[in-house]
């Protein structure tokens, strides 16, 4: 129940692609707030039963599903799409909010150094957001958002909804949690807007692949930019972007030379092997675990040859 | 004068390159520590009168001086240098902090673009480190580092104090700051520490190649970790890393595509873009001052095949 919402989107009306060829399930003005009840990722495959055999046997084709599309009256190519993000609702299940996060065999950044699919499950308080418990003595702060927001392309055809483009899509993008406004390149008539892939916690890159894959309702303002003429999707927040994480610092390592993506590798790597010494714990788990809590920052991409990257782990998970 | 100081070096005592055969300028025990008194990254060439002629006509023989270096008795190949960031105290000149942020022709994330040499002057409360004024109404907050932090390389002959390598050098973390500890990977006897590059402010990236360069004295304290055999780089901070520049939020622009370079580019150029728009100054005015504020971050790294970049800059500085 929304009360300020002007339409509600469940689950249901989802689609599994880009394609300007979908028909709306809601025309709406600018200006309306809608409710969208988002399935997490696997589209209902997975739940807290779950195993790492289930992740060896998804059905990729069901993955991440986005509610929509909504046809937004007077959008125009040229416009951008103005997307107000008013609340995130994680939908609780036996009283608690609940995730999961999964190593997907050929998928991340170690992809070759992790073969082999592993499952970590989640609960938390879906009312309070307080940190979520990892093992027996971890915290990770949760601060919820879409993972896959955008709209359709005007290229005809089906596009798969697994990269994100400059319409948006699967952004994955952190910060795109309560109270951040996003303006979107609109590339059709109407917009053609949808939304999904709800996480409850993700570190900037999204290593593993996955974050706290979570199911939730997003309520959000749609409204129209004429003539904004945006080559990219850019984004404001309201205030901090880690208030959740940074309270008691962080542990960083480092990737250096002349390739940021050889630089990131590194860097993770390097993580994952410092929580492993110093936690005893598998090296696949640490390697979920800060894809849902550590950050990929470029420290410098100027001093040639080399460049740094930088990989933020919070101190507050295990401190 | 620096009561808990073993040693002061002083401005003189410093190289223009890393090479294992330089004479340390003096040998410390582990848990020394040290004050050193270093100049900007011109080397006295750039003051509060320069223009951007200077910028046009600087020696390059004399860019990046780093004081040092320091043998540190017992270290050895294979153990790690623990620098623990005591202070940054910038030295004033008419009673004020000063600083310069530069366009350097053929240097800079968006060389192409900005050929023309530029050159920005700042001044700034050096007790107190309250937001440096931009122009008539930007502000933008500091928090002092050292750019070039790093130990000499097993390699022998000159190398260039320019990149950085997994010995440190100019990494140019804007979070080496007061508090962070730092641990370099040894590869001589002895260490051979040495120390530059005070930046008054620095972005993630340092995209336009300078940041606010500014004399000061720094004040770190020399350990060893024996055998640690770090690959890299690595550091902690002891809290949020942020918030000089987070308070009111940030705007984001973003580049998309598969390769991170291209999506760092794209998004900055953006930046520019925008704060000219919306502030009507000079595009390499704004070039200039993100370099000072703005932070890289890789948004996702996992969804093939296209990356996110996403560039933050503070709404701190205008708002």
């Amino acid at each position: 129940m929304c009360r300020q919402c002007n339409y509600t989107i469940h689950a249901a009306q989802h689609h599994l692609g880009w394609d300007n060829a979908i028909a709306p399930v809601q025309t709406v003005a600018p200006g309306s707030t809608i409710r969208f009840a988002c399935m997490e990722a696997s589209g209902g495959q997975l739940n807290l039963s779950s195993t790492a055999d289930d992740i060896a046997t998804l059905d990729f084709g069901r993955i991440n599903p986005v509610n929509g599309p909504i046809h937004v009256d007077g959008a125009e190519p040229g416009d951008a799409l103005k997307i107000t993000l008013v609340d995130f609702a994680p939908q609780a299940q036996d009283g608690q909010g609940w995730g999961w996060t999964a190593n997907i065999p050929g998928f991340g950044l170690l992809a070759d150094q992790f073969p082999d699919p592993a499952l970590t499950l989640w609960r938390y308080d879906a009312a309070t957001l307080a940190p979520a418990l990892w093992g027996s003595h971890g915290r990770v702060g949760l601060k919820p958002f879409a993972g896959t927001i955008g709209v359709a392309l005007a290229e005809p055809g089906t596009h798969s909804i697994v990269p994100p483009r400059r319409t948006g899509g699967n952004l994955d993008i952190r910060d795109l949690s309560r109270g951040a406004e996003l303006y979107l390149p609109v590339e059709v008539a109407g917009a053609l807007f949808s939304v999904g892939d709800t996480h409850a916690a993700q570190g900037d890159g999204e290593v593993c692949g996955t974050a706290i894959e979570s199911p939730m309702d997003v309520t959000l303002t749609l409204d129209l930019v004429k003539d904004a003429n945006l080559a990219m999707p850019r984004f404001t927040t309201p205030g901090p972007v880690t208030p959740h994480l940074d309270a008691k610092g962080y542990e960083v390592t480092t990737g250096i030379g002349p390739d940021l993506m050889t630089g990131a590798r590194q860097a993770v790597e390097q993580m994952v092997d410092l929580l492993c010494a110093r936690h005893g714990m598998p090296a696949v788990e640490a390697y979920m675990l800060v894809s849902t809590c550590g950050d990929l920052r470029i420290s410098e991409i100027v001093d040639m040859p080399n460049w740094v990257v930088s990989f933020y782990f919070p101190r507050s998970v295990f401190e």
